[in-house]
């Protein structure tokens, strides 16, 4: 691999990701060419940080034409890892597991969740498409077999942490964790936390907003009538 | 409101939405104080860029001191529009909209589902939680009565713009998207998408990476053994 991945920082891993997401979209629109500054507005970053990043791989647009999505795509999937596929371990049958199962996109971006865990009766030895729900007992003889990579924990908060655990002494070295509160895994593991909340404030403080705003017009136009 | 509140971006509304996540980690850790550093560190931007986006709502962090977590939360949360409830309807009652609706984030962060909507006749009139299912023909009507602010879609794709034109029609200024693909809405409107293949994306490029480098390593020990 290229030496200089080893220099590539996690945030500019997250913006790489948020930049394939906007090609993603263009390409769906096949649009053909994009300038560094559209990448920026949509992602919320400088344009000078979307041309830092791609140069740091060796993508340079070309002045007054722009980067072309196509291939800018193809980089990025390559740099993140997702020129392969990768093998998924869940945790959890519930709701938030079953939605992940039928997330069309993870397939969709090379991960294939290769086996579903659960410990309640009601769910084991079910299917979750066509995996079989197997028992925690089961954990590390299954995850050997199937040899899964990442771990997706999506069970309540109070046994989140001991899933982690077993992924950890599985050997899993890349967890994704959907229950709320704080995981502690070591060094050598990478962890992600994903909290669905983000999105809904980011609307709160829009919403708040324009209804200040409007606040702020009425209160100014009564100012005004009084006059 | 305040003025300044109008020359903030949506892209600083996020940072902000991930600052608050750090503090929320370190009040439940009963951290007191935090440096610039330690939160950019934590969210992926610069020590600058945090200073710079906090001061942009006057609060400055004392120099070698830091910031107060508690203080700082609460201002986040008040500028967030956090320090009120929202009322937030949602559509599709499957796997992803029952996982959204038993998500305990949402209602510790404000947002209360007051609705929901499906149009599935194996759903309609059951609860989900308190609420009852109700059709998408009662859609106009309910969103009306309950006062629905947000609207939520967790509906299969091609189903999705429809339900976006439905909550547009019905008043609904804010949506927040879980199907894939791309939804058209008129510009007063605020939409955000959800796509969870983010986090699964950063866990894939660290597991890449550290495989080429063992990979290295291995090469390197070979090409120092034929010497």
């Amino acid at each position: 691999m290229d030496d200089r991945l080893d220099r590539i920082s996690d945030s500019t891993v997250r913006r790489l990701s948020g930049y394939l997401r906007v090609l993603d979209d263009l390409a769906f629109d096949e649009v053909d060419l994009v300038s560094s500054r559209a990448i920026a507005a949509r992602t919320g970053v400088t344009s000078a940080q979307v041309r830092k990043d791609l140069s740091c791989f060796g993508s340079f647009g070309r002045r007054g034409y722009g980067y072309e999505v196509d291939n800018l795509r193809a980089e990025i999937r390559a740099i993140l890892g997702l020129s392969r596929r990768w093998r998924v371990g869940l945790v959890g049958a519930g709701n938030i597991g079953s939605a992940l199962f039928a997330y069309k996109e993870f397939p969709r971006q090379g991960f294939d969740v290769v086996a579903v865990f659960d410990n309640s009766q009601d769910r084991i030895g079910h299917l979750l498409g066509e995996v079989v729900i197997e028992p925690m007992t089961r954990f590390f003889d299954v995850c050997a077999e199937r040899r899964v990579e990442i771990g997706v924990i999506a069970t309540p908060a109070r046994t989140a942490q001991e899933v982690a655990e077993a992924m950890v002494t599985a050997g899993v070295r890349a967890v994704l964790n959907f229950a709320p509160g704080k995981l502690e895994v070591p060094a050598h593991v990478a962890l992600r936390n994903v909290n669905m909340a983000v999105e809904l404030e980011s609307l709160a403080f829009v919403l708040n907003q324009t209804e200040s705003r409007s606040g702020a017009r009425r209160r100014g136009l009564s100012a005004e009538m009084e006059r």
